[in-house]
């Protein structure tokens, strides 16, 4: 029998269980597939004494999480610890160093370090491998590294967060405000007690970035990822969405514009008939433009503890096989600095909510804003009449620069009968 | 620079052709994603004067195909040649014992030779790689043998026939019946002018046979798969399974049933709320089970040579990458001889369409006949009436055993008062 690959989990939170158990339960399959047994050797968290419900009796406990990395024999170290800086990035970093490959599911630590730790990774022949981290039940990265490695793709656009995609589903579903899908989210375990990284849109800023620097060959570069939550989302949005054929999803998009690249996750509407939209509730989706695959979708549970701890043992068995892929599909070295669009320059079609107090003129007055930049409007919608009242008015416009469009809602906002800022949502009409 | 990675082109159809264009078109991509050019080296098929409409003129012209098997310096020989014997057969085989990787778009040569070929194939070291022969555009055949490995599967469904699935949806779309159906898609294109293989369901049943034996660990065993195709499908068919919430799907089915395996090809009802549903015209998904990764869901286009081309290259990125994994994902010396289930032991609801004359007792006698083999009835449908003339009456059951089912239909089909032999369809309701 060949030697078995030994590895060291840190962090035995859910994902840190669940590869326990995978690695426990499948043990002879695993040893099929990857011709060697992966052998758990090491395992360290914060608490030693806390009942897990896994049997860790057999594993060395580590007491300090970081020397993990100089365990002697170690093949890979499996990072659960979470968080882009402190432990995880400094055992990361030095697992790397000693020559063993490090295994992850920390979107944040490869999003803002990934450039320095894959340069490190390839410098000492060893691996960074974090399928996990992005979409776990989607096998994401191995299809873009690998499987859609012929293509030369021009745009991605994922369905990343399960919470916010679980949100704006129950809100069209029942017809609840922001708060109270929230709420509920929250109660079935889909959503932290602080849940701004979710739906601030941050945790999908990470993953689409990850996926971007593999479809361009770019360094992740993550502070300039133009991130919106969907916060500001109403019931009333879903509901003309709805009218107009669209559903509301929070999208990461990775695009390519005449070389430039728009990077960004921000709620759009996407139409009735896209696959796009037949995503519900906690599942995760990405939708990848390639110049000869197509457009191929691949969709799954993005979270929870089996498809995550799937995703991270799927790495430890490339790595088993002696499989190894530069981090980013490409050398480190090659990677080019990511030039990005103005994002004034943006072309999309647009959706416009605009509250105002409903008496003549209204409508005339926005119109004529619109018309001196150039933006048509494809359909309006409003509702019933409430004159001297507030109202919402929405509307639709052609194909228009960002900057048109922003600019408009600046002086549209200054209108008197304007109660509120505009809402402005990209329309993805072409998914 | 690091050696190139040399492959010969056998056959110059669609998908050769696509091939040669990715090379072409992707070659400063593809040399930085492989870590070294891929070169091709030569090419070979029938006729060498057609006009393909790429440039071959730099690669060496191998007159009778067969020889390029021995080419000096060749890493892996491309067989695009199609069908399980001949050419196909004999290069491939050739090839292998030259210690000379095979990559191949060929389900029948896998789905007949698979396990000789693998064991050749792993004697010697080399690959038979075979990612473009199921579902071109999704990368299944690795997200199987590699992204799910950490998972036991249970079920595998998929979509495997885009001409299949465009004459489905066609029907249901346009109320056509099948035969003017099957026109329509090869005058698309998306039919062959001898359709046969599509339709009656032998092109998914390689696609299934290959898929089943990665995921079960099991030696392909083509003549063993149970295939029915389309042809009998009529209108009323798919206009009753509309009216109870479902389409009719031509689905591969690879599923476990406590350690017996039932591996098919079928028209089956799929509930109008699964995603399959989805799946209409040409394009392909597979739906899969995993005991860690739940349902992951890959959708794309199933054939058409950018999809399928894009495929191969994948295969050849990941030989040039210094990657390989089994054929079937285990060594195969370890694969197991499959087991089947009995057909008349596969629990299912069922759909039952009756041709019977309209008149009083013809539905009690049914009744009484599924009684008597303790089959529950769900719901059935019957419109209009037609006294004296001939109707159409749909019934859907609750779990049974398909021998009951079977058993019950030859009875009621000698029933004064029926016109056909009923029409019989597994109902899939836990997709």
């Amino acid at each position: 029998m060949s030697k078995s690959f030994r590895i060291g989990i840190a962090g035995l939170g859910t994902v840190g269980v669940g590869v326990v158990k995978i690695i426990q339960k499948n043990a002879d399959l695993l040893e099929q597939r990857c011709g060697r047994p992966i052998e758990i050797i090491c395992v360290s968290a914060r608490s030693k004494d806390k009942d897990r419900g896994v049997d860790l009796s057999a594993y060395e406990w580590v007491d300090n999480t970081e020397d993990m990395a100089g365990i002697d024999g170690i093949d890979a170290v499996v990072e659960l610890v979470g968080g882009s800086e402190g432990v995880a990035y400094s055992l990361t970093k030095q697992a790397l160093e000693n020559g063993v490959h490090v295994v992850t599911a920390n979107k944040a630590l490869v999003a803002n370090h990934g450039y320095e730790l894959a340069s490190l990774a390839e410098g000492r022949d060893v691996s960074l491998s974090y399928e996990a981290a992005v979409a776990g039940g989607i096998p994401v990265i191995k299809a873009l590294r690998e499987g859609f490695a012929a293509n030369r793709i021009s745009s991605i656009y994922g369905i990343l967060n399960g919470t916010c995609n679980y949100i704006l589903t129950d809100m069209r579903e029942t017809g609840a405000e922001f708060e109270d899908s929230l709420v509920e989210a929250q109660e079935k375990g889909y959503a932290e007690a602080d849940p701004s990284f979710d739906i601030d849109g941050v945790d999908a800023g990470h993953k689409i970035c990850l996926l971007a620097s593999i479809a361009f060959g770019v360094k992740p570069e993550f502070s300039a990822v133009r991130m919106t939550g969907i916060r500001r989302i109403t019931g009333i949005d879903i509901k003309f969405a709805g009218e107009l054929g669209y559903k509301l999803k929070l999208l990461g998009i990775a695009r390519d514009q005449g070389g430039k690249l728009n990077i960004s996750v921000e709620p759009c509407l996407v139409p009735n008939s896209s696959p796009l939209a037949a995503i519900e509730d906690v599942y995760n989706a990405v939708f990848i433009n390639g110049d000869f695959v197509d457009t191929p979708l691949l969709t799954g549970r993005g979270a929870g503890e089996g498809p995550t701890a799937s995703a991270v043992v799927a790495d430890i068995i490339d790595l088993a096989r002696g499989f190894k892929v530069p981090t980013f599909g490409i050398p480190a070295d090659k990677l080019k600095d990511p030039v990005f669009i103005d994002q004034g320059e943006i072309l999309a079609r647009y959706y416009l909510r605009l509250s105002v107090v409903d008496q003549p003129g209204v409508i005339a007055d926005v119109s004529a804003i619109l018309r001196d930049y150039n933006i048509s409007i494809e359909s309006m919608v409003q509702h019933g009449r409430a004159p001297g009242q507030a109202v919402s008015v929405v509307m639709t416009t052609h194909k228009t620069k960002y900057i048109d469009i922003e600019s408009s809602c600046v002086l549209i906002a200054e209108l008197e009968t304007l109660l509120d800022f505009p809402c402005v949502m990209r329309l993805e009409d072409e998914l």
